[in-house]
């Protein structure tokens, strides 16, 4: 087998063959083994989430994942914050000419360590090859299919009074990409935290039938997701600045560097919108790194706001520029 | 507003935010306008296909159609291969700093132009910004759900003495590309036939319940797609040279330039294989360009057998190398 991919992996011809049976072997199942353009899908209910994301990030490798584990991750997460339950996802492959084969294995073995621990199938996929210049590398999108069991629309409007629970700290992934990237030798221990979020927001729709919004806060980090909800919404949102979890080494990479962890994309953490009388079960599903870091309010119709820790308040805006290109 | 995309636009602030929301109002509809990262849908019954494809095209404009168009027909007619009724789709764009607003928003009305047409609704999307040379213009992923109401699964093995129907003339993608790219200058009339194949699919689909495969014609052509199904069903297929239909302007332009037209992408064609006693009726719901093209055969195991038109016949193989890339 040759070394690195060529433009005829892509073309239609014999070598675009082999690359996909080897694909099929690696992620089998019922479904995929069938090999069409297509997949057909037998679903027990009605009420689909459906999702897509392109994955460009830079490096490939990264601590704590790479793209591969990233494009299953991220797809999962978006299935799930509709309180669903993901079961399948497409897997389209945009390939460099030339890109090395072993990098192409580690990436595919990383999809399927992931989608097992997620519990999705692969089940329909696409390879394009380009030439050399015409893409960096390698970028890969997925769909995904999940089924809604959970009794009402999750990403409805919230109300005032609703609380609102993170499940760990911020703006590690980031900041680790960051490291990566730059090669800037802030310590080893800053890893990404990309991990599949369904497990835990199943935990979270078992312990709530009151959830109103769940959001992973991926591109422009917590305060952006924020931003969006109070913007949607009409309401203001008030988070206390002390409750916001971050790790010590994470935080001291954003001071030094001039990046506001609260702006930090994450590909393993998400808010949850649930009644006050539920906040407590909610934080509880979530685990021990959960917190309940604020509140919607009817005061300050769409827009943020931080109480700091020094006990002031300040609006947390959306950003235009200064956020990190390429992170997911 | 900025003349171009710039890497803001991707990056989870304002700018994305003003980006996406255009989008919306574009691509409107109810489910589009919730603008949340997954879509919900409902969906009436419970067999499904899903299918992802990602256009790399180039040019990203060409005689009957562009990347758009194509990005819209090239999934709905993998939906619909597998006999179901394409609904929703997913858009995702990689696009390359600098890329032309006029450009994109060109783009952007032939998808809303061809997703009206097809009767599908972009439900949820994606856009990914890259640094200036990490990609060439724009590249395209969609996916896309469908629903299933033909009572078999369409796509499982196709058996001995089946007709081949082909619904038109071959080859005209493949040579429209390759005209716009290298500007040849062959005549103008050599037009992609890049469409939508939902309905054509629908008409067969009514017009008998024993037909056992759908299958477009794209990489790698109608010669490929039969050592596919050759291959996976472990019969032959012959076909017949003469009844296979070719516009005389695409044949002499695949002559002289050396390429077997067999082998040539389509992006609006298909084979339907049925049982003899309905071939006739599909062929007739397919309309006068229609073609009975050739049948499955027990004698040549795993091997297409074209009948030429001066009376011989030759084996058609998986071809290897000389076809062209970035033809989707």
């Amino acid at each position: 087998m040759k070394k690195t991919i060529t433009l005829a992996h892509g073309n239609g011809g014999r070598l675009m063959h082999e690359l996909i049976e080897s694909l099929r072997l690696k992620l089998s199942n019922k479904i995929l083994d069938e090999l069409s353009d297509a997949a057909e899908l037998n679903v027990k209910k009605g009420r689909l989430s459906f999702s897509t994301d392109s994955y460009v990030v830079k490096p490939l490798f990264f601590p704590g994942g790479d793209i591969g584990k990233l494009a299953v991750c991220g797809t999962v997460n978006d299935i799930s914050m509709k309180g669903a339950e993901p079961l399948f996802i497409s897997l389209a492959f945009i390939v460099e000419e030339g890109f090395e084969f072993a990098d192409f294995e580690r990436i595919v073995q990383s999809i399927k360590k992931e989608a097992a621990k997620a519990g999705v199938s692969v089940v329909t996929g696409d390879i394009k090859v380009v030439e050399k210049g015409a893409a960096e590398g390698i970028y890969i999108n997925t769909s995904g299919i999940g089924v809604i069991n959970y009794p009402k629309s999750i990403g409805a409007k919230v109300k005032a009074a609703e609380r609102i629970v993170i499940n760990g700290p911020i703006a590690e992934h980031g900041m680790a990409i960051l490291n990566a990237r730059e090669k800037f030798g802030f310590g080893s221990k800053i890893k990404s935290d990309c991990r599949s979020l369904n497990r835990e927001v199943g935990r979270c729709l078992l312990a709530s039938k009151r959830i109103s919004l769940m959001r992973d806060l991926t591109r422009g980090g917590l305060a952006t997701v924020l931003n969006e909800i109070a913007h949607s919404s009409g309401l203001g949102i008030e988070v206390d600045e002390k409750d916001i979890p971050i790790r010590t080494d994470v935080r001291k990479m954003c001071d030094i560097l001039g990046f506001d962890p609260l702006y930090v994309a994450n590909e393993g953490k998400f808010v949850c919108f649930v009644d006050t009388k539920d906040a407590l079960k909610v934080k509880k599903a979530l685990g021990r790194e959960a917190k309940i870091i604020g509140k919607v309010s009817s005061k300050h119709k769409r827009e943020v706001y931080l109480n700091t820790a020094i006990g002031s308040q300040r609006i947390l805006p959306m950003l235009e520029h200064d956020q990190l290109p390429r992170i997911c």
